[in-house]
């Protein structure tokens, strides 16, 4: 496992120390969770740590805090815009909300109305692009805030947002200690990589043994991809997938930086899979997981790493899902 | 708050404390959750004792495990009975398959089919009875216990049982300590009266300001009657709710002896509140309920105790609910 302390510019543990003091109190402390049947089934330990009971029902509360209270006294008067297909998009509202800056969000027109509905709720002004134009929304982003004055929280390639994510590894790590449990492998759910970054600067200092994996929907595997290739590609387009909250391409450049030298690979699921997790997850764990937030747990049960007598920790990422999609998972899971 | 140490043959702390170092290790220890949203909500502090996520998916593994380990090795080998709507059923079937011991369960024709399924995966015999039979299910499962020579594990009227639930009430006080939370109030589900006697042991000793509240669905308020008369009362015929694992009455002897002098009173929700309180845990909290572990939810977001600026602690039970029911709850909620 390689090392990354020495790339200027990436931040390090310090910064993601420095993260968990901004966020103690503020963001939850979610649980890590462990499951009997869970462990029978797979024939090892695996542990979940419950990001979808997190604020905003995602991790992206963390990094979206980290970033906004650090904006100056006047950055936060002009106010902030973020791009999001939901989960961050909801980080952005309810941290902004508590900054008493104002935000906007751009989110496109096929995000599932539990996410738009829940970022409005948080104070914020939402305007959608169309999905076919997600390659646009960073220009407009900019444009708009050249305009306004306003200063970008980006979803995943900036040193504050990944310091913030991985407070996940921080806390992780902790838990495991206190369950007596090392960790052999740890999975997360992946788009930009900002979760991963996070984590992986954790990870790779203070559990260097752990093979860590990103996992994502098949067709939009580019951090996949890009970890065998070396260099960060993008998603052959015309793929579609249930989650919703992992489909950006390619990874980003800090994260995949971060990513490249200490990921022992990436893992890839299919819908199916996917669907096939949730509605696990409803009726075993009687948990509530998103699409994306399912993707680790759909790895470890479809058997895409080696669980055999390991301990796994797997990041239950989010848990926003409309009722509508989560009702056709389960009722498919009971036909089948 | 009156004290039951000196009734004959009633559990105290001390049999709690033994039930806990049973379980270590083979219960979960699940956690105790806050969700800011809901804070906000109800303007105090909520802190949610996660016992749906238990083996099994509610917290009767408890009791059943600390009743069934206690058994001597003839008593297993001519194994036990229980009579349950299902979630009793299951906890007896997962604590009897770790301690080798044959079980028959005799189920109500109308208990939810993840239950019977959940009770049957365990390896346990599944018997049902009519539910308007319910009144002769304990004569039935003696009938049976004396042709096999078979041990009763009954649901709540059981010094061990009582015990083994009182563990989540011990587990509760450590991780609120955690949080510097000291709790006002707790509110736990109520049909036979074992959680909450069991929890009342422990919080009457170790937490003696908090005031203590069954809640129980409308029709089926035996408890809350009972403590206002100070005797045992059933419900009257003919009511119905959802929460099918909340319908037993009279409460029970050894459970009222204790519950009498120790609780404040018994909250009482309807059917709405409780598919709104179902509705709320999913869409805000990310968490399955099953309709009975919801119903303290329910009495605390309609504000049938005042929480303004209390910490409130709630046992959500259980988790086991089928697919469809949990759906049209949610489309339910969705249309209002």
């Amino acid at each position: 496992m390689g090392n990354v302390s020495d790339i200027d510019g990436l931040p390090g543990l310090a910064e993601v120390r420095e993260a968990a003091e901004r966020l103690r109190g503020v963001a939850a402390y979610t649980p890590l969770v462990e499951f009997q049947i869970l462990n029978e089934r797979v024939g090892g330990r695996v542990l979940l740590k419950m990001e979808s009971l997190q604020r905003t029902g995602s991790f992206k509360f963390r990094g979206a805090y980290n970033r906004i209270t650090r904006l100056t006294v006047e950055e936060k008067a002009r106010g902030i815009i973020a791009f999001s297909s939901g989960n961050h998009a909801q980080g952005v509202a309810a941290a902004a909300l508590l900054a008493g800056t104002p935000a906007l969000i751009l989110m496109p027109d096929s995000a599932p109305t539990i996410k738009v509905e829940g970022t409005r709720a948080y104070g914020a002004e939402v305007r959608f692009y169309e999905y076919s134009m997600t390659w646009a929304r960073e220009a407009l982003a900019h444009q708009l805030a050249a305009e306004r004055g306003a200063t970008i929280v980006p979803p995943y390639d900036h040193p504050d947002i990944i310091a913030g994510q991985g407070t996940v590894a921080l806390e992780l790590l902790d838990q495991a200690r206190a369950l007596n449990a090392s960790i052999d492998v740890m999975i997360a759910p992946c788009s930009g990589g900002g979760l991963m970054a996070g984590c992986a600067i954790v990870m790779s200092r203070q559990s260097p043994g752990a093979k860590l994996y990103t996992v994502e929907p098949l067709g939009f595997e580019d951090t996949a991809r890009s970890l065998v290739l070396g260099k960060r590609v993008a998603n052959e387009p015309g793929a579609c997938s249930v989650c919703d909250s992992l489909l950006i391409s390619p990874p980003g450049k800090l994260t995949f930086a971060i990513n490249y030298p200490l990921l022992a690979g990436g893992l890839v699921v299919t819908d199916e899979e996917v669907a096939d997790a949730m509605a696990f997850a409803f009726h075993r764990l009687k948990l509530v997981l998103e699409p994306g937030g399912a993707t680790g747990l759909a790895a470890v049960l479809c058997g895409k790493v080696d669980t055999s007598c390991k301990t796994v920790a797997l990041v239950c990422s989010g848990g926003n899902v409309d009722a509508a999609t989560f009702c056709s998972v389960l009722s498919r899971s009971i036909t089948n």
